[in-house]
């Protein structure tokens, strides 16, 4: 008979992190027509002003609450199906037809909430009544001209932290992603692992891991050489994979990560690849790799999901091998609870363990 | 940054009225077979006796809980599908199949429910427990044989009072039935409205608006004429868009609108028409623009519950120009609480405003 | 204007009783692969180790709660398909790939129900944290080389009880199955029922009914002779329906229910057979007739259901030949609360009524 580990409730497992940056849309998909998104279940509506700027409001016409996406991008301003209400890019009435007298009033106003766009994402900052307190994350290499760059946005039914934990996860690659790129059936070896959590990140370096010997491996990285490896976090939701091949070879994936709804949340992953291979080369090469990684992982994750609503409650034996999840949780419900440790350069913890890969 | 309006609940934008008349099917429905319905999200089944009169009763047999619109009109009586039991037409039971003794008892009757059938519709009055304290609604030009009458069951997916302040709201039908029969690109003009609330009944007259320059309005008052247009809303859930043109034309446009579930409306729309135009020409004149312009309606109700829904709260910024939609909620809620205001022929409130048309 | 039947919540007509035998699989279904099953809406893995013993597990990965039948059995084990943790057939977890030092731990065992697997049928005992306080029902006749068994899983969607009830009243028989095994159309006359329950059991034994006169019956039974029938249900789900004509006919239909959510069962049928008929043919007779009237059943229990919930209560008028279904209510509600009856063989009550089939 099983002595099973500690019932949680779902919300204790699915922090939600409302000031915060979050990727909406990628630049290219902010166009003519309105576009409607949903980050924490709140749907939001993101479109360009008469000067070419991103904007994002709450997804309501404050009128009548239909959704300003089901409207039109009109005259500069973002106009409602309904009445024609029509709003400036601060979210200001400036026009009801058949209205006598002059449209804007505190409450005529749509929600505007703060955006930055920059490398290609339009970031949101989604508590609107608050400033942001920073800035968004930039990817380290995207704008290096030395590194071919692949973008890609992935869905995911699960929750943000079971997403960012699966993408940092290292002992499900070699089994659920088996010959993929790690093996299950060589023989193991022990990895040093060192993991450090600072107030707003948290790093796990691998020592002593064996370059991959897949086809990619050898096209990516021809020369050989001695691998490093990190895998980090930060908050609120981006995670990296960092793999160095002798000189000329580094890989950094990135994942930033949009919580869509509490159990639905989507990757925008960002690979950066300096390569001796010519850069022509590299997207056919990794992408299919990477997709076919992503849909295992995804299914997964979906199941687990499932499987936690089913139960109503989740369940959790997490042993030393789980590196980096159980930190990640604790920073994010740091967050939730609007707790923030003081800047430090200093690890708060740093833990060392072994694990056979 | 927006000032919000004030949040409310989705109850207190969606009064029950459950003592009223509500129809709830057509005369011409109500054939051979029970009719299963629903109004206030309660099955309801509706069926003719053998000497003709429509019934209604709760769709629930007594003895084990199933439909009985799922059984069948027999010996003049309702029989459930399951055991067989018969109920006449007041809902005594009459036969239990198997058991000896005297089928009727209290427990055992089905809940019939008051009914009148008139002009064509079969009205029935929601709370069983307590009598009828007025009478159904009457068309008032749909017997004048003078009228043409088309008749149109419609459903929209909008909470009873939406779909009723969506019906006789004007400034939306400029913007989102453009072209149809207002135009937004011809030069308005500021139209004079009269808003008058009485115990049970709210109107407004449009006071010196042009009449329509559109086909079917030519069609229609082919003889031009002054134009005269009053909206008028009876409670619990009538409307009715009244136009004259000069002395020869009228136009009668009533909704009589039924609450299926909460946030689902059925329209019995009655069109009554008295026009030059010969007879046979007035409906396919008139059901096509009709029809084009319900739909979008239907369509924008239809977003608007699933906004609601989705922020599980209601914000709304009426301007002057939302001139009946506030006054009908009043009313509704009125209703809800059980308040009876004293009936008298001079209004409670009365108000004037300009609508720029 | 009806008395309508007093209100119970859905829960009252539902008990749940988790302390109990269930079947969860036949035999034949577990084979190679994890079978996912459902009992009261938990989700269990039905699958054999590796001495061909079937096991039955809580379908979740105590380390991060996916279900285990989406992984396989491997090396005499069930192993996770996420980070590919190993369980044998208690539950003990046997191996963590890439961890140092022992795989079990309290927290990392699966959870283990207690299997009977006998008569071609897995039985599950719902109550992992309770020892099995008696045996699995055992079908008196279907080990017997003088019947022809035959064995159908049927689903319902309806209540435990409801289910029950149904398959155990026969005044619904010749009005909704009419025609397929009783008549409601020739003259009725009176049976004579005595109903009788013990602490664990009751049932009702019908006296002086007229031998069927359809096709089956005749091919079943050729030499005509007294007709005895018997209906009876056993805690805490199975229901049995005896019938004898003559010497050398005998007819046992046993149903064991399985509630696999609150309002869906699967009823595991076994039909025990003796007859003059050769065996080979009784199959083909007996089951299109079963199967029809099973069907006629399954549609009435949705019914049924649906209108439960759509009027969130329950209203049950009961007459004197529902002869079963109010006790067989007090006994699954008795268990429900955790009280055991003392042991006798004398009844609890015993009651005559008459029904006129």
């Amino acid at each position: 008979m099983s002595t099973e580990p500690e019932a949680r409730g779902l919300d204790a497992i699915n922090p939600v992190m409302r000031q915060a940056w979050y990727i909406v849309a990628t630049s290219g998909e902010v166009r003519g027509k309105p576009l409607p998104r949903r980050i924490h279940d709140k749907p939001l509506v993101v479109w360009r002003d008469g000067e070419g700027k991103a904007r994002v409001f709450l997804d309501r016409c404050p009128h009548r609450n239909v959704p300003l996406s089901e409207g039109a991008v009109d005259g500069g301003g973002l106009r409602c199906g309904y009445h024609g209400w029509r709003f400036d890019g601060t979210g200001a009435c400036v026009e009801i037809p058949a209205l006598e007298g002059t449209p804007d009033a505190p409450a005529r106003r749509a929600t505007a909430l703060p955006v930055v766009e920059q490398q290609g994402f339009v970031w949101v900052w989604t508590a609107p009544e608050v400033e942001p307190t920073c800035q968004p994350f930039r990817f380290a290499c995207a704008d290096d001209p030395r590194y071919t760059v692949v973008r890609k946005a992935l869905r995911a039914r699960g929750s943000l932290h079971a997403t960012i934990e699966n993408a940092l996860d290292v002992p499900h690659t070699a089994f659920l992603h088996g010959g993929l790129f790690r093996r299950s059936d060589t023989p193991r070896k022990p990895i040093r692992c060192v993991i450090q959590r600072w107030h707003d990140r948290a790093e796990c370096h691998f020592h002593g891991e064996s370059a991959p010997t897949g086809l990619a491996a050898r096209l990516l990285a021809p020369g050989g050489g001695e691998l490093t490896h990190v895998d980090r976090f930060w908050l609120p939701s981006i995670t990296e994979v960092e793999y160095s091949m002798g000189d000329d070879t580094h890989l950094v994936l990135n994942g930033a990560c949009t919580p869509v709804t509490p159990w639905e949340t989507i990757v925008f992953a960002v690979v950066s690849i300096r390569s001796p291979m010519p850069g022509w080369m590299v997207r056919p090469v990794v992408e299919p790799i990477a997709l076919r990684i992503f849909d295992q992982d995804a299914v997964i994750l979906a199941q687990q999901t499932d499987l936690l609503h089913t139960f109503g409650e989740a369940r959790f034996a997490s042993t030393e091998i789980d590196v980096l999840g159980a930190h990640i949780l604790r920073m994010m419900r740091r967050v939730e609870r609007g707790e923030h440790a003081e800047p430090s350069d200093q690890p708060e913890t740093e833990k060392e363990v072994t694990m056979w890969l």
